[in-house]
């Protein structure tokens, strides 16, 4: 249904720019990038979906109250600094910081968004800041710098586009994201940007972009923890001559499952790149009584410590898979209960069966461990992300600010 | 208000017998104890409280049956195998074993409860239990020897007495407890069991012990995992001559304060031998509006992965105390949170203020850290207890099973 565009970015679709600068935020690496603008040629609908932390970043704070308006160029970025916790001083650098990046491309000061990742209790160095946003140029080639610079424990950019064919014209939906740690499944320090050329008013878009990120960035876990800072934003440019009016048309639906792939590569992508993590866990839990119950289950397993823990070892100890169902709360009976660990089955009616267990070794030995709950009780599913729980991950977050 | 009894264990208390013996069913080790058995020398009021688990072990269910008649002689519990996940053999093997442990010491089979705790998935070895169940000789100095009989990955024996003065007699409350992984707030493989002399109606019992419980096995993490097996047992066989026969009274209070005394030394033995655990931290939420926010708070920080992992290295990184305070969803405003480190303010108004680092560092570095949460926006506290998150944990959790 659709087509991944090769080196496919948040600048693939048409009419999106971005540029980014090295500012000293964060600290000095070859390449290192801590500023960045991705700005639509046209003003485009916006919809976006925030953190649930009660303690936020004023950053997000002034973003999620200009996304209200449903219209906006586009998005200054910088990691390296979370500005939260700073008190009154961190709204008036958020609008000072979007301020300077509208001058910068010469648009309406509240038609900017700024997003902000990084160390939380410091306050965001506005000098340099100011001394660096003249640096930014932006270009449609330059949707990779831009996925550099919102990056911060993360070893790799993360980014993805994808095509779609509507009527003969296509239709491009790229993004880009940051993650690492502190991710749990209600929106947490993850930043992910969407850009499209479709026509979509900003309603339909809330629904669109609520719709995918229930599929994707709600279902992945890598601690357990959630940022202050976590946004996603999707921008709809209009300029592929495509527009999408409601939710519900066969061609909408196109747009819908591209756009949840797009958001489900990303989320895997940060996974992946999970703190210390050496493997991705799917866990894909069928056969339950309601859709909620199915999500529920498989985020509760795939955020287990235990299970992330046995997933570095090799350990199949499929016990701690129950034990993490059975505290999700969900609807089951363990007596109907079926198990598999990357398609060997190990559990059957609640119990274990005899299974090679070198063979369930061999087949966790992989960058990918999935396992299979069958509830057997109901007709809905739903798949979760993880990571497994290393020594790397102890270490790297036991020493993160000194 | 009471007193620490020397050597105090779940034998102190008048009337109350323990015996052990090593049946082969966990690992051999010099002194390795895998059965055993608490008894009072009358028929006791008993209460409980059990996991939260849906999948939970016929173990606990048979037991969960038996409290429900207010009444009970004692307790057989064993060690290495958690008999969970075993289909209907387990309640097979939970009656067989409790039957054997009362014709052991000669009563009703509907009088003795049953625990276990262990691995997961596994049958009970019945051969070894109906072979060594007659090595268990009861008497009232081997209370530590059931201490030793319920550890499974615990490094050290957990067990506490105390005794309060009523009208000039003697109430002894005795406690053994075994823990390390998998414990979480909501009763989780965590086992205590409370003996007292004091004589206790079942219904009275059944509120003082969830009193003590909501106040300290409720209130600590290790992993943010809970067992299919936990389990608090509190017997009263009325030996004392004492009496208490309303939770209200000034004497009852007394009882009150001294049970949560033991309820509370128990759970912090647990948190304090948590798998690779090096450092107790203990929350303190206060000025909360609800004393349940102040609960949720306080578990919720004590909870954290990466608070966890920042007090392993010795990381003021207090952002991540307001990130998790955030994250609990309880009432609050971010502007008026202070935070301590072991005495030392970090945080005022939920800003940073200056602090010297090294001092912070300093504190830091000791077997009890303490972190003081103030909303300034009521009057509850609550405190919780969590333990550090280190290398060791994920080395060990990594290789359990095989």
């Amino acid at each position: 249904m659709f087509e991944i565009v090769k080196n496919g970015n948040v600048t693939s679709a048409k009419g999106f720019i971005a540029g980014a600068t090295y500012a000293g935020i964060k600290s000095f690496a070859e390449d290192a990038l801590d500023i960045a603008i991705l700005a639509s040629e046209n003003l485009a609908s916006v919809a976006g979906t925030f953190t649930t932390n009660k303690v936020v970043s004023p950053s997000v704070t002034l973003t999620k109250s200009r996304v209200r308006s449903g219209k906006s160029i586009g998005v200054v970025a910088n990691s390296g600094c979370a500005n939260a916790c700073v008190g009154v001083q961190g709204l008036k650098d958020a609008e000072e910081m979007a301020s300077l990046a509208s001058k910068q491309i010469n648009v309406p000061e509240d038609q900017m968004l700024v997003c902000s990742t990084g160390l939380i209790g410091v306050e965001l160095p506005m000098a340099l800041v100011r001394q660096h946003m003249g640096n930014i140029h932006l270009d449609s080639a330059s949707g990779q710098s831009f996925s550099k610079a919102i990056m911060t424990t993360d070893t790799m950019p993360k980014e993805i586009a994808v095509s779609i064919k509507i009527g003969g014209k296509e239709v491009v939906i790229g993004g880009a994201a940051k993650g690492a740690g502190m991710i749990h499944p209600n929106m947490a320090t993850m930043l992910a940007f969407i850009s499209t050329d479709a026509k979509i008013e900003p309603d339909i878009l809330t629904t669109f972009i609520k719709r995918s990120v229930r599929e994707s960035f709600n279902m992945i876990d890598i601690d357990g923890d959630q940022s202050t800072n976590d946004t996603v934003l999707l921008f709809a440019n209009g300029m592929s001559g495509i527009s999408f009016e409601e939710v519900e048309s066969p061609d909408a639906q196109v747009f819908q499952e591209a756009l949840t792939y797009v958001c489900i590569e990303l989320a895997k992508a940060i996974v992946r790149d999970g703190e210390g993590s050496n493997r991705l866990i799917e866990v894909l839990v069928n056969g339950a009584t309601s859709k909620e119950d199915a999500k529920i289950a498989a985020r509760e397993i795939a955020s287990s410590t235990l299970v992330k823990a046995m997933v570095h070892g090799l350990d199949p100890n499929w016990g701690r898979i129950m034990m993490a169902l059975g505290k999700s709360g969900v609807d089951f009976q363990e007596s109907k209960v079926d198990v598999f660990i990357s398609g060997i089955q190990v559990v059957h009616g609640g119990c274990s069966i005899p299974y090679l267990s070198d063979a369930v070794v061999s087949s966790m030995n992989s960058s990918e461990v999935k396992f299979e709950v069958g509830l057997n009780s109901g007709m809905n599913e739903a798949t979760a992300w993880g990571c497994d729980l290393t020594e790397e991950y102890v270490t790297f977050n036991s020493a993160y600010s000194t």
